[in-house]
């Protein structure tokens, strides 16, 4: 079993923290200064024990296993949301670095190490996975010339010309040197925390479903239209909401969640009636017959507040991904791992959010492990971790990674 | 009986529909160009039969008869809401203009006659009704000093400026001068013509009655939050509209209305759960007693969803006006007048939308004459009136003012 330095791996994680900090988290936008610093930082780490690395064109961080391989991918994301955690996506990366250091260390893999990578851009700050969609080929140059940062409008190819990447390659996974891909991650929800267990070991990551629910009605005034003859879109919309809530346990399962981000009612006055009402609703599920079931439902309810009337409802798809399943062999290193280091205390469960591991995972064998997040806060500076867990989880993904080494010889 | 003339009526009311035509509307916002045209054009109609008219410090356009009175004062307003209908106010102010060359034609009232206004900005471009408010001696400089257009930012005072009002003193009604004050208006909903009828003769002007209700959740992500443990701000937002659908009908009036105008999901992403959420809520009845209980049952709802979590709600008061009761003598005189000219054909019945007529009958005997809108529809450039319509209300118009004339001796 690979044996990792718990405090190393602490100390690491508390460094990068400094990088950028805000609060108790971090303010590491993607291609900022402070972005660029971690990269750096992470670059200096990996050539420290002799993984060559370097910073790509599409600031992808990638520090190379001396070997021939095969060896095992592992990582995750260096930047962070605006003003957030400490330890989203950072975790992953460090997991990794530590690994990586460890397998070296132990000198008993012959040709095959860890690859270490940290994806850019995976929080989405330009658009949407591009530093693994680049990683793996799916990214092309039009779309980085189109794209530009949501926060700042910032153009992403001035972006990465302040950030001197311009005219580097773009790094693409090469055939036959990876046997798997491993990633870390914290829960984001409290599913680990309320059960008191450890490690949650992924076995799908969640599509996402997303929708756009148009109602049209007729514009009028608020004083003079009686409320026989109104069609207010509005009201039509929020009829669906409370049937949405009031029908959809029934057909969702046990862990499907279903929100509605935004509402927009047309003008927006306070004396007109809305002739024109929009909802952003998505639902996710790691299952694709109940993510199918779910949207036959939602169907039925827009049709029947359709015919019902006074306003007409469509339903428009933005977009609907296909759950990513998790390499079974990858699970099962992972759970023999967990129950080593810390026996009865890890389960198998879905992502509820996205990660780089669901675009690896059409290319390699690919899993994820998960740590508890206090009180299953996220995508917030308060975001935390015992160092207990983080030092735990760092023991199972290296020992994961030991048993996927193991399984390739 | 005052006798008008319906062609010249017509003529004046299609001259004043080409000065900022739009589409078959007009967009002649308040201290627009168009706006000063449309002003000064009544100036000068008012001027050619002897009826000094100016323009005032706050743009309200006054005609005044020449006798010592008492006389009848009478009108609306001119601008118009942006690229919207040619007869909201305007159709009021040129029944005024027609029947105070009426009653000076006749020549039958000696000192007695018309004073015609054309309020300023009762569509509320820079403010709050501030020409009826500023003529009765109720909008103070401060108010002036810190108003601007809502649609394009301008000071009221650099507006005032531009249209070469600065300076100008703003005239204010002087007492004894009136025996009352009449108002005609498209009704802007569909009661007359639904019911085959050409004049509404207005009992009150309803009042409205504005809420803001807050819902504050907590904020998280929509992917890794079970549904059990969401606190989701919207989600409460569209359940206490819907109890609002299916309550207010057992408990408003006949003509009560209610309006959820906009609602605001925080942060309005499609995949973070609203931690916050808002609604604008408005009622309006003319019955006093109503809108008291209204009020009193959407508390109750508010308090059940508060109590029924996992949400805080509350509601906070915008605004709470009190109906405005149109003078008794005033209406009989409408009604008077209208039985001689479309017998049957007449109806009374409250004004679901606020006009100038509920400022100025604090201070004077005042009533409101109500003809057709095509389709009840109103604030958009297709609002309309028969020419039929048109005339059959100049005349009652004026008819009504012969009687308040007459009953004034």
């Amino acid at each position: 079993m690979i044996t990792i330095n718990g405090e190393r791996l602490l100390a690491d994680l508390y460094d990068l923290r400094k990088i950028g900090a805000f609060k108790t988290g971090v303010h590491r936008p993607t291609l900022s200064e402070e972005d660029m610093v971690s990269r750096r930082w992470l670059c200096d780490k990996l050539d420290a024990f002799g993984h060559g690395a370097e910073i790509d064109g599409i600031a992808n961080v990638i520090g190379r296993a001396p070997g021939k391989g095969p060896h095992v991918l592992a990582g995750s994301h260096i930047e962070s949301q605006n003003e957030a955690g400490w330890l989203d996506g950072a975790l992953g990366v460090i997991y990794a670095l530590e690994a990586a250091r460890a397998v070296k260390e132990a000198g008993t893999f012959g040709e095959r190490g860890v690859d270490v990578i940290a994806f850019a851009d995976e929080e989405g700050h330009f658009g949407n996975f591009f530093g693994s969609y680049s990683f793996l080929g799916e990214l092309s140059d039009e779309t980085i010339d189109g794209a530009m940062d949501r926060t700042r409008g910032t153009p992403l190819r001035e972006a990465l010309e302040k950030a001197g990447l311009t005219g580097r390659p773009r790094r693409q996974i090469e055939r036959g040197r990876h046997s798997a891909f491993l990633e870390a991650h914290i829960e984001q929800g409290d599913w680990l925390e309320a059960n008191d267990l450890t490690i949650g070991i992924v076995t799908s990551i969640v599509a996402i479903w997303q929708f756009r629910i148009v109602f049209e009605g007729v514009q009028n005034h608020a004083g003079t239209t009686r409320m026989a003859i109104r069609r207010d879109a509005g009201v039509a919309l929020t009829e669906l909401c409370h049937r949405i809530h009031e029908t959809f346990p029934e057909v969702a399962a046990e862990r499907s969640v279903w929100t509605t981000g935004r509402i927009t009612l047309q003008p927006g006055a306070p004396s007109i009636i809305p002739g024109r009402a929009e909802m952003l609703f998505q639902f996710r599920d790691a299952d694709l017959a109940v993510l199918e079931r779910i949207q036959a439902h939602l169907e039925r309810l827009v049709a029947e507040s359709n015919t019902a009337g006074p306003c007409s409802a469509r339903l428009e798809v933005i977009s609907r991904a296909i759950p990513a399943v998790m390499d079974g062999r990858v699970q099962d290193a992972i759970e023999t791992a967990a129950e080593q280091i810390v026996p009865g205390r890890h389960t198998r469960m879905p992502s509820g959010a996205g990660h780089d591991a669901q675009n690896v995972a059409r290319h390699l064998p690919s899993g994820m492990l998960f740590v508890p997040s206090i009180g299953g806060i996220s995508h917030h500076w308060t975001e935390n971790t015992s160092d207990q867990d983080i030092v735990a989880g760092g023991r199972v993904f290296a020992a994961a990674i030991g048993e996927l080494l193991a399984a390739a010889e």
